[in-house]
């Protein structure tokens, strides 16, 4: 990271990346993360600084993310214990206050500060917020988990109209004010879709759908939905892999241009997948 | 509260209104609201009622909040102890981040909800979003407790524009991206003074300035700042009367038209004071 | 009237208003006004009252006015009789030219005034403005009496947009410029059927539908318009009834989503119908 | 007016007219149309015609109008007779409801009809309507005769935007709802001079200011505020051109760039006097 | 041209246009201009000031110019000769040089200069500016005679918004960025067509279409594309004219309302054809 | 320009411009171009590769340029001798007709053509167009060479507004319709000054200001119009420094912020200048 460039080879660079900008230029580009590439603390900011700046060049980034680590750790540290049912975690009424408190309180205004610091103007909002999210109860067993029943646009567009980075929580909540925790990739996928996204970038702790999943080098750049479908019969798309792709697929069915799966691990991997001809990770569209 | 009504009475009632309605339609109105008011849930439903009816008839307005009680239960159950030195608590940075989780994630969002269920359109922000409130460090032995050094209402006016409600928690950052605990009625004021407000309202769980401070009946309705000034030099605004005078003092420095401090104790004050001839409270204007 | 209501119940009332304010918030409600509730100058204060505060919660009124009485004053004074041509009245080119100085310049302007000095801002107009309402003859011998052959809305929305209260008085000309009388009901269905109104309520000296049209307790609140015409058929609807009802049906024939019969003798019952639960006289919608 | 003109001709006709078009377009031209020019059919024919045509090329017409000989055939038929006190003419209420009920339902509408079948799209208005003009008891004595105490622009310019022509009749009101009888020369000089117009016609009788009152040829094209003055002091203003000049020296006062005094009389003058080199009728102007 | 009107004449002809103005008010007309009405000086002067004089009264006016005689001369000048391969003209390289720099740089700065002058306002373009007009090779042997491939009107409706007159060469390029001459009458009749203009004028050296070509008494008004077709079978349109009406038909078949062949070296004849009841030339209409 | 580099080193190179992009988001950068800068066909490329790259990323850029070579050029082909009186160059009617010709219609719609191929939008103009640049005779000796006397830039942020690249081309003329050629460092100062620029660039085939005119390591990167006036004096800012030097201070004194020198030769050095930290060139600014 400490390489250094001539003028000349800056210049080069950037100008190698107009195209590219031109293509993505007003368009709308919805970004999921979470997981372990919001851990490392440096992945963070470099996320961050690539996000803030897609928006300074003139992408409409909508930024939705979940938050596992952190919302454990809370729990753990407030005593309150994980139930299981049948081997499904439960959310009662008090976890899923702990949820909505950890995400949109902690994570989402750090997210927010970040971006502000990197120079982007951001905007942090929950599912809550404008009932942009509404949820009703997926499965009595487990309490407030919710499924998305409706999705407004409406806040997200005006504050994208307004020029800044919507920062996403994914909780959500029904007409008598319950409260709902919703699966971050599920949320990401029904905003998107709303928002007929131009794409929509996975940022996970996976390289993309591998052939052979310990052989990274058999990494698929490009699959269409089909496709994707006759690899889980074959067994290729496999344990992590399915809720993934099963997302991008949800995602596509709900208007997405294109899905990109992404590893988020990788630094600058959104702007070497926007801005550059190699592209990151695996690239799922309709046909 | 079980009171029947004709609908002759009805309409009279609603056309008594009318000119109040005619005179704040269209006006910014700041609700600093935190403390006790905000302990009753049948109050907050109220409150939050009001909210929304003034916001439907035209009225602009912003909610700041506070959540003292909340913090505090929720830092004992995290098993953090408060610290103080020379009598003063000193907010270190694992305080602050409770107190960013439980006002921004925890009160902030669950006002908008209760807002939303009551018909209208509300967004939560922090001080952090947009850069709203920029903040330094006030006294080093205290820790990350700021004081503000500039305000940013153009997320403020920009979500007004577009017809929401803006609820804003009072924790800030500065440009490094540290965040500060910021005292409620003080950024209220901040941000009241900065949208040149019409009105600032302190829902409190006093009665008002009171000539008597043990009798209700010596309530004075209205007062200038001058004569404020004089009733400190008395020992008449005394106790916990002091920084909410102080308060209104520094908003109405700041631009604010006037301040009244009011009881959030009494069901529908907010209501009484803007749309009723009796008004509530102490009015503090400038001279 | 001379109730005295505590603080407490006035917040109340208002509270109880807000879902109905909510629902008719942006929404074009056309409000037929004439014969007898215009007579009586209390009540006509009130009326104006109540449009003045409609309009000033964000309702989007516009006020269609006969003015029956006051023309045939003018005329007795001015010495003209009216002339029958088998039993119907003839209204002549001198007729018209009273008929049109009346209501345009008396009536309108009366309740222009009345409105604005309610607090509303009201423009009056009459069909003849920017060619509101165009006409042609309905019979020959009946000479200046119209039949509306197209309605432009353009006027009356350019004023909605501009937040006034259009006040429409009910003459029309053709493209030669001629002059001529409508009937109020009718044109005020034309233009709320032109206006896709969500709400057209016609004030009139009846109660609403009776089955028992000599006892007020035999009130229909609720009809479609098929059930209507079973009525015509039983001859429940007589008399003064039936060109009311024939109005409220041809309203929804042009696009109206309800119609209300309502008596306009009733104080605030405008207020009544649209603000309180229990509505006011007969609500007329299309199945 | 048979004239048969070649193509040619018209063509150089229509291109001379060019640069008066070019510097009228978009200016505010305040016209006000009174007294004899009205009475006869033809003539107030071609007016209309005209204003019609500026509104076409882009001329931000207003039309203020007058009514003398229709309210006194009104109030003759109506068996209303006029009081004088002191040589002076009174009008009470029942004066005052005819005053208005000529000029804003017969005289103006007329106008707008004229207006709306020569092609332009005309709107009438008092100065009820929007509160247009708020006007105060000029003298005990004299009854509802009232002086302007304030002119709203608003619903002028409102109109003018939405590219009608404002058609005014000069009646106004107070706050408690009083209508007054304005002066027309008066009227129109103030809301010329609120509108900060380019330009004011006065259609007078008159040939404009003549050095000898018996010869049209010593016609004075152009005086400013100052000389006219001086042609008081020297008699040369005399008669009926003294209320005139007065109003064109108020009017400047007001902020009007220009006013023109013309012959109402002769066919076609407005377009003369804005569209040709040569003008008609005097022109005052400030200095 | 020395006719000396009296100001009622002047007035009279300015009425008479008003029904004309009134029908081309805000519409597109879409003027071709080059060949011989373009040599004479004092017709170009009158052919701007018609059009200055249309823009002035609020007509949309686009024009498309050629420029035959200068590129010949400059050619000539520039010892450039023309080459022909099988009878037919090659636009090398050096050629298409030659004309864009003679069309783009010579005529349309002249015409606009010209425009200016005369108090339009004026900007010119090329095909090449905002990717106007794409094109492709018509036949390799003819070099870089271009054929359309795709019209943006976005820059033309861009520059009709903000109130100028396009002027526009008759040069485009392709996405390599190569140019190409292309025929003005069909480029004129490909801009309109995207424009969906109301009308098309070409102004050639012909009277219109005529039944015998040598008689100009013989003059056919109006046609339709249908018996346009059948006057081709019978030989009647023939010569010179069977390009011009190609291209009327042409330009109907791309979504004009009607184009009309006009005989531009008559002074004016673009206001007598549209501001006058006479009209000139013939206008081909789509049936 | 073979470099080759890693994904991550783009994304390092990318992130690095951000603030740089930051900082001139929204801002008006007039570049001059012209001379030595513009003959290499592939720097020219790059230039406008540059420039499109800018626009893209949202700075709003007008380009102005000269032509030098290309008009000497052509008025050699076209046989056409350069006069001198005095010593000084001649600009008489049909060199001014040739300047116009190879300015406006081959340098300047080749520019365009290049942005566009480059993937921005241009419109290309001159001075004459809308107006822009008003000029006078400067000497009568020179013929028409003209000053600037006004500069309209309506049309240019009318462009600008579209989200066009103007791209301006110096000729002049004045409201007869004469037109004027214009010393194209002087234009670019004077639309600059009236664009009240954030900052001018002006590409020229010197490296900046030198302390030793032939030693390019005595480049001074940043100098005041105060100290460049001192270096004046002292004979460091010599020979063909002077009149670009001159020029800088002309473009400060009419408003713009600051201005830079820079050698148009080296290749991408108007990125390098703005989105690096190291800049390029001489930068002058006002104190």
């Amino acid at each position: 990271m400490e390489t250094s460039f001539t003028n000349a080879q800056r210049a080069e660079v950037l100008t190698a990346a107009l195209p590219y900008i031109k293509s993505y230029s007003g368009k709308i580009v919805v970004i999921k993360y979470g997981g372990n590439a919001m851990v490392n603390e440096q992945l963070k900011q470099q996320v961050m600084e690539d996000i803030a700046l897609l928006w300074l060049i003139g992408v409409k980034v909508v930024l939705v993310h979940g938050g596992g680590p952190e919302i454990s750790d809370t729990m753990k540290r407030l005593g309150k214990e994980a139930v299981f049912i049948d081997g499904l975690r439960v959310t009662d009424k008090e976890t899923v206050d702990i949820v909505q408190m950890v995400l949109a309180g902690k994570v989402n205004k750090d997210l927010v500060n970040l971006l502000q610091t990197k120079g982007g103007h951001a905007v942090g909002l929950s599912g809550i917020d404008g009932g942009i999210l509404e949820a009703a109860v997926k499965s009595e067993k487990l309490g407030f988990v919710g499924e998305i029943t409706k999705v407004r646009t409406q806040p997200i567009t005006d504050l994208l109209e307004k020029n800044y980075i919507p920062v996403i929580s994914t909780v959500a909540s029904d007409r008598q004010g319950n409260v709902y925790n919703i699966n971050g990739d599920t949320a990401a996928a029904y905003i998107a879709g709303a928002l007929e996204a131009e794409r929509m970038i996975m940022m996970t702790d996976i390289a993309g759908i591998l052939r052979d999943k310990d052989d990274p080098s058999t990494l698929i750049p490009h699959i269409t939905v089909e496709e994707a479908k006759k690899l889980y019969d074959q067994g290729i798309i496999c344990g992590g892999m399915i809720p993934k792709v099963d997302c991008c697929i949800e995602a596509i069915s709900h208007g997405v241009k294109n899905v990109v799966i992404m590893d988020g691990r990788i630094p600058h991997s959104i702007l070497m997948e926007l801005l550059t001809d190699e592209g990151a990770g695996t690239m799922v569209t309709k046909g």
